[in-house]
């Protein structure tokens, strides 16, 4: 099958080079607003061609819509007027859910889209970020596929079993409550600890040389891309206040332990972090 | 030379296996309130020996006193006391520095303790936790040298030569500021994200199912040990309780973007947090 890859960074760029490997994409189209991005993707051996919009629609199976997620919303509606009807399959890899599908509830060919969330990344982005079987053993979240014509939902499905992720079936507004609590808010205080200590920074030049392997691992996604994040946190701006709110006032706990002298309590909330053991190795 | 570790856990067993390797150590003898600890260290062949603590000091040429910093504050006035004298040496590997300095600042063999801090650690514990080879790469922080006698000093830079570690000098109340933003901080917004998501998950049973990398890596600390770490955070209650407000007040600036959806703000803050590349790559 032909596949056209709209976006060709660090999702589009890794979900092409698996789709190419595991033989279910016999063919990449790239298509980018980013010229230095096409080069590179095609100097990588990511995409086999690059296409205007329109012809990367004409001519592809499966369209995959790989950008930030207030692109992928304006563009979707146009992206489905510009199906030939038929048996073409739209999907995007957005990590909001609830205001792309808003944006398309109407639409004639609505059917042909599917909307899901493969939750892998890292803090990188661009073609040069893309990475082999990135998305292995990881779960990929499909939104409100009872309004997904079968044959659609069935091809998008064939493409998570080709990535080798768990399928998980959930509605957008729940997608994009628990996207806010184990994705969006690791974001922000991972950003705002890089802002911490780099505003200590200014005073103190040696601060540096002593992070050490869990600095490094708690603010590593401070690295990542403002244009990717901004639009995530805007559309799911409510569900990531409510959590922001929440993790504030775990701080202060902490805070209030630590102001008066609490040791028992600061225990407690240590042990009862632990318990987040029994998830991760889920 | 016979070293004596006190303290068989992640730390005083990894510095065992390390220096065992080397050449450093030619016997290493554990000292451990915890005897199932010392029984898995001898398993394990981390430790060659078990020895009281009385002839485990008697017996050693270095002593490495790797135990909750509150303990070790408490014991190394006594483990001072029991040295023959001569040319023995004593350092600990706490991650609090200014109090156990205090505690053995008038004792007639100061001289002989090198108060130390090797910038690696994971979040597990024990001594099933213990690394070949964890430290290379790392800094390790030695406190107010000045004080120490030259050989002393010495015998201990060659301990963190040989654990191929960068060798950092620094007064006490330097290391304990540093030591709060690049790493105290780590933990407690670790602590706190994982309660943060725990509370949801009373109510969500799926949240966990959609976990990603990132969210484990911020999240990857909350598994260590209050055992360790709530006297750390009372040692260094000040500081910490500084770098823990200056985060909350970074955190209610994501906050205040997302309720004025102040966008071009957040894309400032977001940006800056990037500027944590520089520091990450030193």
């Amino acid at each position: 099958m032909i596949v056209t890859v709209i976006g060709t960074g660090l999702i589009g760029g890794s979900m092409a080079l698996s789709l190419k490997e595991k033989g279910f994409a016999s063919r990449i189209i790239g298509v980018d607003n980013n010229t230095g991005h096409l080069i590179k993707a095609m100097e990588l051996g990511i995409i086999d061609e690059v296409a205007t919009l329109k012809t990367g629609i004409r001519d592809a199976g499966l369209i995959i819509l790989a950008i930030p997620v207030d692109a992928g919303v304006s563009m979707l509606p146009g992206i489905l007027d510009g199906l030939s009807g038929g048996r073409q399959v739209v999907m995007d890899v957005g990590s909001t859910k609830a205001n792309i599908l808003a944006a398309v509830r109407e639409h004639p060919l609505r059917g042909r889209f599917v909307a899901t969330h493969p939750m892998w990344g890292t803090e990188f982005s661009g073609p040069e970020a893309a990475e082999h079987g990135g998305f292995a053993g990881r779960s990929a979240v499909i939104c409100d596929r009872e309004q997904v014509d079968p044959d659609a939902l069935e091809l998008v499905e064939k493409v998570y079993d080709a990535l080798e992720m768990r399928k998980v079936y959930m509605d957008a507004v729940s997608h994009d409550i628990h996207a806010a609590y184990v994705s969006h808010i690791s974001h922000i205080t991972s950003f705002a600890l890089a802002n911490t200590v780099l505003e200590k920074e200014k005073e103190e030049d040696a601060i540096f040389t002593l992070a050490s392997g869990g600095f490094e691992s708690t603010v590593r996604l401070a690295k990542s891309n403002p244009s990717m994040w901004v639009p995530i946190f805007r559309q799911n701006r409510e569900n990531v206040l409510d959590v922001l709110n929440e993790h504030i006032s775990q701080l202060r706990k902490f805070k209030s332990c630590l102001e008066k002298e609490n040791y028992e309590y600061l225990w407690e909330l240590i042990e009862q972090a632990g318990e987040i053991r029994r998830v991760l190795n889920k």
